[in-house]
């Protein structure tokens, strides 16, 4: 990657990994505001003070653009503590991701979550920019556990994963009950030590 | 309600339960072949026989009539066992739970789920005839299972439903993983045992 899509007549040279951060934050600001209803290249690249060419080199599509955003907004909110002790991490990941998803406009996210659904190019850059990263990061955090004894030798990493997070959509998209703080301690809590009888 | 709605004339009365049962039977149909693009009270009618005025008096919206017709739909499929062993009977529920699933057009029912998301009535009508009538069940079920001792008297019992169906939505939403059989096991294993070091 050269920056040669970062010259700029009479305004001189922006590094590439500027240029780039800021179309992502100008990418991630309008997604968490909008969702996808007017989310063009043309409004980005304005946003971000770019020319719409710098978009097309780097990103396919409005939807690749847009979830590489929405990751790199979340990747300092939603960063894994490692402090050895999986319980306290992951029920601090919990409460991150509850208040993510609590303190935007809910139905921004659960827009992006619909629209995927009926779409398949935005399904693709969701899956593959969004989900596939983020499971990847949450069962490495967990792998490190487990190898530390903190998870059982035998257990599924990845159903793990959906019994967690899942929940919290689960409650953000289909609304039978509130998603509320008090989730992300409780939902820890079932799945390591298990509610069965003790 | 009477059945006068039933009327056809030269043909008799049908029972308005039986007109219920037609209407929903071919609701319930339609939805899962196509979801919501297309679903109207006219086509409804159409395929079961009888009048839009009849739909029009027993149901507000054709959201709130497809969403009926869900339920209905899946009544007998998912319905609870009661063997008085919640891990079996949970796995045999989840089991039904991911075959429902992955037996249609998963796109479909992904869809009706999505498009919820962007039509605020399509999402009351789902909330209220579908997803807290589906919770009541599971939680009546697992409140059983609590009050025979095989579930911890202090466990929350409205999150194990979102840790249990929420982790097959989760997969079904966000396709990081592919939604197999085996989940439903893993899911029901995991949570009741718990996955921390035993």
């Amino acid at each position: 990657m050269t920056n040669a899509a970062a010259v700029r007549p009479g305004r001189g040279r922006r590094p590439a990994a500027d240029v780039r951060d800021a179309v992502l934050d100008a990418a991630g600001a309008m997604l968490l505001e909008t969702g996808m209803r007017g989310f063009t290249f043309e409004k980005v690249a304005a946003r971000a003070g770019v020319s719409k060419m710098t978009l097309y080199k780097w990103w396919p599509s409005p939807g690749a653009l847009a979830f590489d955003a929405y990751f790199a907004a979340t990747a300092d909110e939603l960063a894994f503590d490692d402090t050895h002790d999986i319980e306290r991490d992951l029920i601090a990941q919990m409460q991150a991701f509850v208040a993510f998803l609590t303190s935007r406009d809910t139905a921004v996210i659960a827009e992006l979550i619909g629209v995927a659904q009926t779409d398949s190019d935005l399904a693709a850059a969701f899956t593959d920019r969004y989900t596939l990263p983020r499971r990847a990061l949450a069962v490495e955090r967990l792998r490190k556990a487990q190898n530390a004894g903190q998870i059982r030798p035998d257990a599924d990493l990845e159903s793990i994963v959906d019994q967690l997070w899942g929940a919290c959509y689960h409650r953000l998209m289909l609304p039978g009950r509130p998603l509320t703080p008090d989730l992300a301690e409780t939902v820890v809590r079932n799945l390591l030590n298990g509610v069965g009888p003790s």
